[in-house]
């Protein structure tokens, strides 16, 4: 175990809206929007999509469809006409799909990912592929910020679990930098022997439960399904590291 | 107990960064600084002070001197140079200030104030007035924000706790509407019984321990010390509801 003067540094920003704050140039930053973004991401490279280019503005990411690109376009919580493929992490693990590229937008995900562009490395974080970002987080020499996606700017407590995993998972080789690491693995704890359960209230859940999309909400809080983690390169695409 | 369809709603801004993401016009804004202004605010009109003046500006607050104000500046912890008190809890205690009017500045709780004067009622939280906070609200017609003041726009444990602990107190008449609340209530429910010890690792107990202000922290911490509810009258004052 490394002494704590030693360690690097672990930080979570609970929102875009307040990446601001954080000096990210020389950081590691996860991306995390676990109901579905980050999941679909790691559910698609891991199952041979080549590339997935995120866009922040759905026009953009639609003009893409004539560069030969799949779209995949969610608004709200829902597939949006036009495009190829909605934000469910079904959708990225359909067999066409291997060796395409896809050009994606969503409500929460891909602005995420925007806002983080002057980070040293952006990689893509999912219960998915908890395991695999945490060996590959502990081989970087950079501290860590973990940004959840959240819901509109606002907070939300599923991505705030998984970066509270994380903290829990890392905690021998970097050490929590503020508040909200604290506060995220103290409710990783209390959630963790039962993630569905402890998500039944929480305010994203409820909103895709209208949607009947269970399934979807079940399978993106399982843990380690996939040893893959999709890093932005620097064209923008998000690929296999 | 009131039908969940009957409640009125209870949500909780971890930042005054991310107030913009609310429609507070309608609500009651509860502002909370546990460590230290909310406290300080808390303690001095339950000791007989007439009045306290907020300003998020060093110098217009400094400039209140000159009209017969009694003037209170921190900035990072420390009172600042040239004002008659800082920000301790038992600063505001002081005989003298019997009647008096403070015109006060602080690192962060003056500007969640600032950021929350549309709202329909502002109100100042402590722990120091929790159930008279909680009584008070029961008795008002509008939803309730929670504005935690945090550290320079970043999410901190301890207001957060307190949030918390509105949540739980007030959970049989009032709903949580989003997942802040939820996480807040969760933190509580886990720190409660010893609040001092829970925040140990908290960076702004960290950050204060450095000024040895111990007993500060334990008296800001301490439930329900006072029975008074102070407010933001129409002219920007603090005063006793």
């Amino acid at each position: 175990m490394l002494k704590t003067d030693q360690m690097k540094n672990i930080d979570v920003c609970l929102s875009p809206e307040l990446i601001h704050l954080y000096d990210i140039k020389d950081k590691s930053v996860v991306i995390v929007d676990i109901l579905r973004a980050t999941s679909c991401m790691t559910s698609g490279i891991a199952n041979g999509v080549k590339s997935i280019t995120p866009f922040a503005n759905l026009e953009e990411c639609k003009a893409m469809k004539n560069q030969g690109y799949i779209i995949a376009g969610e608004r709200n919580g829902k597939k949006v006409d036009g495009f190829d493929l909605g934000n469910s992490p079904f959708d990225y693990k359909q067999e066409f799909l291997t060796d395409q590229k896809i050009a994606v937008t969503t409500t929460n995900g891909t602005v995420a990912i925007e806002k983080s562009k002057s980070a040293a490395l952006i990689i893509i974080g999912s219960f998915l592929n908890k395991n695999a970002v945490c060996n590959f987080l502990q081989q970087q020499t950079h501290d860590i910020l973990v940004l959840c996606a959240g819901w509109k700017g606002k907070f939300n407590l599923e991505d705030t679990l998984f970066a509270g995993a994380l903290i829990a998972e890392l905690g021998h080789a970097f050490k929590p930098s503020c508040d909200a690491p604290l506060a995220a693995r103290s409710l990783y704890k209390e959630a963790k022997d039962d993630l569905i359960q402890y998500l039944q209230n929480s305010s994203h859940v409820q909103r895709l439960q209208k949607l009947d999309i269970g399934k979807d909400i079940a399978y993106c809080l399982k843990e380690n399904e996939y040893d893959v983690v999709p890093v932005l390169n620097e064209q923008g695409e998000i690929v296999a590291s």
